[in-house]
């Protein structure tokens, strides 16, 4: 993609892109049963953001831009796998997250969700499924046995897995489910999140894996260790941005506009950001993580790319 | 592990082995929640008989004894974590299979299931979060950067991945779902299961990660593809007559032995091969897949290691 793109030709492309591939890579009868295919695809193209492949491509190309890639194949070719295991990933938690045995989520991205039409065992196991495709992804492509690109394939597993893992998303969901008195509080005692244990929920739940999407893209495109650890830092001004901002939506925002149920949290009485700092200072928080991010990338000479119109894009939408 | 040990004592200290290498890998506080990580040990040592994993480091050995390896560290040491991933693959694959949504078993062996013990919310979340752990661990382990490392790692990630996925684990125990009337049914319609069919789901379900658990042993032990591919024939065999051994036991055995509820398949009309073909002759079937083993083994001189003792102690077994 040529750098002179607009943000939002860059987006569409990149969308369609990862649609595509997730289509090609999705696995079918009669490699996989047919309920279990459709009800992958059912959430898989739910239209969603994209927003972590969307990292792993904008990351790949920013690392690129700077002349600091050292592969030997199109720097989208080699970070498109990994732009696809993360959406499949996080489309495997939100199917988990939906169950009734958790959040208990009947609409998501404005359609009923995935357990609704197909029953809990099936939304189990399509979740489940689409997680052991991920990595069965990250392992097999692109393919090749350059001792480079496999050992690059290899580093973004490792980051993957450990954020997709008990440090990283299923800490932050089991961290949630306690507070929300959803499972048995454990030694410590019933733990009311405060401020810190907010942020690190959060940090788990959501940002592991958005960091991990753009840390994934740095790698594929043969990023120096420098220069990953400075998309690590911008992602994770994203991811906490993206969540400030989701507390904000689901208080300012109608189901028509969010796709999903709005008003959850406060009715719920779930700690948010909004109802811990209010609405003004929420968006004052949020726009210090933009301001950050830019900063970072201003830094590590990462302003080439898309990185920086993508944290204004996140901190500025309204679904 | 010395060739002239006896079976039995391969197998003490296999477990041994891969007991101890679990409770290093697995994640505690503050990486991990508390309560995941109670919860994951609370399923990981249940004293499950660990076949995966000493598959794994047999074949792995097995190569070894024939000489051709080509790693340059000792072999047990390279398959090990293999090993220990894919017993967190079976061992959250049991804890997502009892919950309600899925067969709604309470008894595992010889204590409450996890859900029954933690709520379905936190045993859907221990689930997931073995599972990635299985893939992180696979991509940490065994550290180093050697590119025959590297790549052998890689090819046993894409091998597991493929297992655990829609073409394996999750299709089959989907199939089981459908055939049980706990799914819908899909465009095919009802589709009760024959002979065919139950082969095709338990080939899946328990056969998939029975034949990658001993693969990933070669792989990571350096073999050869033709090797690699005996290994695999070998443990098809393997999985089948541990299926038929279970369905003979669920009959024959009570819930004392078992460690969980017997003669559940009967009272919930499952198709199996003790109903499908009468005990006798699935005995019968079970010694057959016995001596195809031990064909494909000595076909593969492949007969030095304990390859040719586990098959023997499967069909044998007593729960």
């Amino acid at each position: 993609m040529a750098p002179t793109d607009s943000l939002a030709v860059f987006l569409d492309r990149a969308r369609a892109t990862v649609d595509a591939a997730l289509e090609r890579h999705l696995p079918r009868p009669p490699r996989c049963p047919a309920i279990v295919s459709e009800a992958m695809r059912y959430s898989v193209f739910a239209g969603g953001k994209r927003l972590r492949p969307i990292l792993t491509l904008a990351a790949a190309d920013a690392v690129a831009c700077l002349g600091a890639t050292s592969g030997t194949r199109p720097t989208q070719e080699a970070a498109l796998p990994a732009a696809c295991a993360v959406e499949l990933i996080h489309t495997y938690s939100l199917i988990h997250d939906d169950l009734p045995a958790m959040d208990n989520d009947t609409l998501r991205r404005g359609r009923p969700t995935l357990h609704i039409v197909y029953g809990d065992g099936i939304a189990i196991l399509a979740g489940d499924g689409l997680q052991a495709e991920a990595f069965a992804l990250l392992a097999r492509e692109p393919a090749g046995d350059q001792p480079a690109l496999v050992a690059r394939k290899l580093r973004a597993i490792q980051v993957v897995g450990d954020a997709a893992g008990t440090i990283g998303l299923v800490g932050g969901q089991a961290i949630d489910l306690q507070a929300a008195g959803q499972a048995p509080a454990g030694r410590e005692g019933e733990r009311p999140l405060d401020a810190d244990g907010l942020r690190e929920m959060h940090g788990r739940k959501t940002g592991a894996m958005i960091r991990a999407s753009a840390v994934a893209g740095a790698i594929m495109a043969g990023a120096s260790d420098d220069l990953i650890a400075s998309v690590d830092r911008y992602a994770a001004d994203v991811g906490l941005a993206f969540q400030i901002v989701d507390d904000i939506l689901d208080v300012e925002g109608s189901a028509g506009e969010l796709g999903k149920t709005a008003g959850k949290d406060a009715a719920e009485s779930k700690l948010t950001y909004a109802a811990l700092h209010g609405l003004a200072r929420s968006r004052e928080l949020a726009a210090e993580c933009a301001a950050r991010a830019h900063q970072t990338l201003f830094d590590a000479r990462l302003t080439a790319g898309y990185l920086g119109g993508i944290i204004d894009w996140v901190v500025s939408r309204k679904n």
